[in-house]
């Protein structure tokens, strides 16, 4: 009866306790749970800034399309109202499977009707990238806030002239960095910057994509560093708080196809940042595995990193074979669908005013300067610096 | 460049990897973003059996009840009409937060509006246990399909009435046990019934809840034995398509409150199956870290075992305190939040006639007898021998 | 520069950290490193309790006998004397493979030769079962320190004639449990006495042999009951600090060469403690992965428990294979090697009065009473009900 | 009974398995174990290939030096005859821990008597590095083998005129780059150069060390470069069997002491092989939590990797502080006891002329420049190549 002393009183004399912080599916439960109970004034905490309904149109129904689409329509806080997408033979596939009787179907051509029609308060943007300048213009100047899939613009003067115009009609525009809003990367970066491991000494990111991508689409990616490592430069930059004044890349073409498109497929760079953190990223188009997203921070009071994820938690020894588990998710759209779930959830509370918004047009510029940087290094075999003018860089990062 | 020899033709040159089985999220996506494209006839793994929509009441906005109305809003093949729920002071908040000013709300003695209302397809029963019977068999003899928590009804007889109506009036009374439709539980039966580790010797199970449940629900909670140890018993038999010949209980009431109702909050059970293989399942009211819900399954070729979930992936090592994660899930409302949404969309499948019911009344009738076994050896101190009449098993289970 | 703010002083200007208590490895080390420094002074910690060396008769070359041997000979506080084993046909083998050109080997006829011998101040009896009880009773009476593998005598009577013979010649007679002494199940019980999880509610113990023995071995075994779960009855009450007063036991013979000679292989106990813990232990003679020992003590505080171990820590993902990791130990040789070093560590001073004996006489008499009433629950098909006698138990164990 | 259909034969009917390769402790016991019987002629493998005796001096008794002499102590095929060290205050002390009243205890300037000593077959270099060359030409040069500390010697030169000395007295001048022998390591190798991951893509290495070294210690340490980096180095191009045409590093001193000796504590770096290969090498000299030591190697099949080691297996969960395990180990000397152990093995082997010598001097020389290299590359900011001579690259290595 050695443990018998340690008998303690009823755990019903003491405090009820509150589900961890990590447990945000519980919290959400709780919010319509203890919400819809003449208790609910316990629920101090807001999940969602608004409760009210917001109206959109959504450009382009292609993988990023479909995930939008899908979430629009599982979100009782979002109606939509019209779809634009020029491959008129799938429309009525679309219509069919997700349900859109009541939804109107235009082609790009047509699509004066969405910025004309007064009920449209949103629109998403997910059609091809050389057409989002043109979309995210005209929406803005009909009042209209949007959200884009990286990049807004092909370039980066047709960037800024985007925001730009975002600033003068008054309306948000929201670049879509989903990694961001994964429970695990803003829960690391939470962790850094409360200084649980002390001033980052290092950060190292592997960023592995899978399924490789078609041909066809890397030929009109723009690029690995403009199309993938952007989304690692942003993790860096944003946890950090920093941007590099030097970076130096290596990278190779494994890939014939790859190498014949004048790109690479593989790519280690390191970057140095003023505080004397130093940072590393490891990049690959094609994990045979699955897809493969880790970072992790190191600093004088310890490490903190984010592991994969796997869609279920059963494992297996069988014979000598070692202890299995679960393939890694497949691809970004099964790995980040809850990120996805949440950033939209926080664009409606930035269009209905009651959030900041989390991307801030500084932090897209000074992201895309840096993967140009990359770029470079890797092209002429040479450390590259950069400068940075005053007022470049987003402050609201910088704290 | 000794790893050079093991260059292999290009990627492109080989046909394109599809996504492993286990990642369920990929698959859901790919049936919405094949389907929605001309290649859609490539898309021929159904995921859902029809894509119409099914009417709804939903009876009870308790625990279980917030669940199951946030998945129906959610899911784009459902309309709820009618919400009953006698207390009244939750109304306008249930209607604002879960936006439902087109859903008629009654108490429960205007419940008759709702049998009589034609466009009413199913009825979803998540009221208290007492009021179960009388909704189930009104709901059924108006013709209407019925998606009931468990317990069907207070005692064995009235649950055999239930299905018996059921049976008559030719509609689906489906008993909501959710584990089975979580990706890991159902994933390991898959494994076990395609005789991946062989002929089953042992299952284990570890069953722990969090938060413990109020005092006041346990007084009407039937026991744990009727109220957790069911899952459970569900689980083994469910998995080893076997009933147990006897049954050997001990069980402890640690909380002095739980003593005080003749209740106990900790239980260890050991059971036989015909087959020869053997089950242990331990039980606890109060796990103070989280959900704790195992399951391991041993036979000649090996082991297979569901493992905890955790809300996110980030792992920190700070000082010597060891290499730590994320606490587990908090409770079952976040650890089976998919298996709900799951369930869910068998029982669409299963109102439109497209597929066969996963819970069959004589499953839920075994397993409430075995529970009732359970009970009476912990009380004598004994082992119970149980014996099944011809008949009485489920036969759809046992291949 | 978000992270600068928490730049801290240097390391330098802070006192150096120490291991953690975990690194038992590194703690050997220093033992060595700091003693032979002048600065010796500092190191108080005391591994080993005497640097003095003891000289060793050992009878049998067997499965266990090989394990010890190899420790004495690695071990710098041992010098063996003699060998005694009946199968001189291995001699020649053994005197070469182990260097052994300076020891004696005899017959066990000519064991005597041992006993008169006052340069042997320790025996290990590794020898067949029946033969311990003369060896052991000899040695003691000879004024030799014993080291006896379990089971001391073939029967209850026997034992205690043993432990008799101990108390009146004045010499250590030690029962080998080699689990006590491993690192991860000490660790185990120091945290549960130290009350880290509170009271325990229940203890989880799972115990499968790797490579299942051969039939010839199991034919003069003593059964699973005491050849197996003595082990596990051991770990539980030790860990505990408290036996059972009633066990619940069901087993199968899943092999007919097993069943044929009235053992089983497989069984399932429940067992139930006087402060209300409950134990749950399950046995298998066979799993075909590894040798898979898992123990887990659950309190109101918490859980902890003892994972499995593998001999290299490398992780392998390949195709969709999912993440794999090395098979665990394939058996207790390999498993529980640095138990073994410890155990005999733990030997050499006892034998030389510097510490006391971890497995006391009624330790061991107790376990063996507790498997014979499991093996009796598993006969009968009834709860077994166990009465201890005052002064029946080990006081020392119980605080 | 769903799965009885699935009972198979008897596993007494199937052949025995045998241990899976990973687990070298059992092989080891099975080793002694099985040759120590008269079916000794079943154990074809071949562990040690020699069991003879040789005999040692041993030089230096520091960090490494005790690690040395502990593992001869305890290795039956060793026979220590000298130790040589200048601190005789410590001599007592080392004596009585060790139990060394047979070893000759001498000061450096007394050690001719170790080199014209025709019993000593081998000597051991563990003392300070300025030491190094002469003891071993003067070792090898009285036909002693040598196993040294790296570095052989205090540059370039000295270090190929030590090479050339053993080359001519045609004696074996082992350097001990221990973590080749860890069973990790030396797992990942074999898959990498089996193909199992195909052509390598990229291999990732983490090396933090703990504790930090102090600041003495530091100064005359050679650097970061030269000190810590050269065993990454050594363990990227012996996997990959390439070495690399260019090298970028950026590096930061954090600590105030050791930017002051112009040294850095951290260190970034990337590396381009001719095959395309890139690598990626992450260096701290301060892990808070732990010896810190990681490998991925990542090709067209997947990936493969190190991960860290601890020294228990007890997980715990206590309320909501998420799973923890043990830290992993403080230090070089516990995390790589068995690799010293089995380095120490083969030097034995390839004294006694059975085996080849894993480590060559053109290894040693290749990993030494491609280390100025990088300390190069972090002086200058910029990248910098390599250029290797017709007959400079380790032809072993390569295939």
């Amino acid at each position: 009866m050695a443990t018998e002393k340690f008998k303690e009183a009823s755990p019903y004399t003491k405090p009820r306790p509150r589900p961890p912080r990590e447990d945000y599916i519980y919290k959400h439960f709780l919010y319509f749970f203890e919400f819809s109970l003449t208790r609910a004034k316990k629920n101090t905490k807001t999940i969602y800034h608004s409760n009210a309904t917001i109206t959109f149109a959504l450009f382009g129904v292609g993988r990023a399309g479909t995930i939008h689409l899908t979430n629009i329509l599982h979100n009782s806080r979002c109606k939509l109202l019209y779809v634009v997408d020029d491959i008129e033979a799938n429309w009525s596939n679309i219509k069919k499977r997700f349900r859109l009787e009541n939804v109107s179907f235009l082609k790009s051509k047509q699509s004066e009707a969405v910025f004309i029609d007064h009920n449209v308060q949103a629109v998403i943007v997910a059609s091809p990238t050389y057409t989002h300048q043109e979309i995210v213009t005209k929406a803005l100047a009909a009042k209209k806030a949007v959200f884009c899939e990286k990049p807004v613009a092909e370039n980066r003067e047709d960037t800024e002239k985007c925001y730009e115009v975002a600033r003068l009609c008054g309306k948000p525009l929201f670049t879509a960095f989903n990694r961001r809003f994964d429970p695990s990367y803003s829960a690391l970066r939470e962790r850094a910057r409360n200084g649980e491991i002390g001033h980052v000494h290092t950060m190292n990111i592997i960023s592995r994509d899978s399924p490789m991508p078609t041909i066809d689409y890397l030929r009109i990616s723009g690029g690995i560093f403009h199309d993938c490592m952007v989304h690692d430069i942003d993790m860096m930059t944003w946890i950090l708080g920093e941007y590099p004044t030097a970076v130096a890349v290596q990278a190779t073409a494994n890939v014939p196809e790859i190498k014949a498109i004048d790109d690479v497929d593989t790519v280690v760079a390191t970057l140095k940042f003023p505080s004397g953190t130093l940072g590393m990223i490891n990049l690959s188009r094609n994990a045979c595995y699955g897809y493969d997203m880790r970072l992790e921070a190191f600093g004088p009071k310890g490490t903190v990193r984010v592991a994969n994820e796997q869609p279920n938690h059963v494992e297996t020894m069988y014979g000598y074979d070692g202890p299995t588990t679960a393939p890694i998710y497949y691809s970004f759209a099964s790995r980040f669908k809850s990120a996805y779930i949440r950033e939209m959830n926080h664009f409606l509370d930035v269009v209905l005013g009651k959030c900041e918004m989390m991307v801030q047009s500084k932090e897209t510029l000074a992201v895309s300067k840096i993967a140009a940087a990359c770029e470079k290094s890797s092209r002429t075999g040479q450390m590259v610096e950069l400068c940075w003018a005053a007022g470049e860089l987003p402050e609201e990062n910088l704290m």
